[in-house]
């Protein structure tokens, strides 16, 4: 199945599709949805709308995967980060695609084996787990592309787990 | 023109739409688009989408208009508010409707002239300048319509505002 993970971002975006086959995962794309902060914020949020919009339709995934949203002590820039959030949850659910929300923990444990990992380390296993990724966009991995992919990998981890688990019971 | 106000909630979203000419004001409608508890928020934000998009299909306004969030304490529910917002901000930009936001202060003015006014002087203000909406749905106006409505008038008095100067500048 292929997986599409977002990590939201007002300013920019962060999208990586990344097949699950069983065990094995392949690298398949990734990239940034950046908004022009000259422009006023609906026109920013249409942008985001229409930058994961499309998306989809080129991959057309068969689930998507975001980070729940760790809320920080300044509720300005939560309101900020919801606005984006809020436009990037609802394009997947408007087109038929589900999105499961997984915790930053669940994500670090996916991708390092332990749930207090360093932000740095995310992004090395990502390129480890993802050998393709790396050659993508001319070998340069920004950390919103890579937090995109890892949260896929945390997807395709938790579906193979909880299949095995399925199958084990029949 | 119409003009179409919206007071964003992810339980419920009020929305009202008023006609504006010089210095006359009409109620047109309002209503809610509510959304339920028990689906998943993706869901939940893409009925939110799906239902202020069906108004402007219907009322076809020339302008949109909302209320500046006040930002609270809670982050937590400052993001969650955010997350209605910005789907809610994004839709009339995506059907190119301008939207512009007005601080709960502006409001307040424009309606009750003053921009220490109480909650329930709005829906007591916006029944006195709208007797139509008193009508409308069995003489029933929630607080959400009739915010929604408030800030309708308010973009009214601006632009009404703004065009008077512009006409005795030129």
């Amino acid at each position: 199945m292929l997986i599409l993970g977002i990590d939201p971002g007002l300013q920019k975006t962060g999208w990586g599709v990344v097949y699950s086959e069983g065990h094995a995962l392949q690298f398949r794309a990734c990239g940034l949805i950046k908004t022009n902060a000259a422009e006023p914020l609906p026109r920013r949020l249409a942008s985001l709308h229409a930058g994961l919009r499309a998306v989809i339709e080129e991959w057309n995934p068969d689930g998507a995967a975001v980070e729940e949203t760790f809320v920080n002590k300044n509720p300005a820039s939560a309101l900020k980060l919801g606005q984006a959030r809020g436009v990037l949850l609802a394009v997947p659910a408007l087109m038929g695609v589900e999105t499961a929300e997984y915790s930053a923990n669940q994500v670090k444990k996916s991708i390092v084996g332990t749930g207090h990992a360093a932000k740095e380390q995310i992004g090395m296993m990502v390129r480890t787990l993802l050998p393709g990724c790396a050659k993508a966009n001319g070998g340069q991995l920004s950390e919103d592309e890579a937090d995109a992919l890892a949260v896929a990998i945390t997807h395709a981890h938790y579906r193979s787990w909880s299949s095995n688990l399925a199958r084990r019971r029949s």
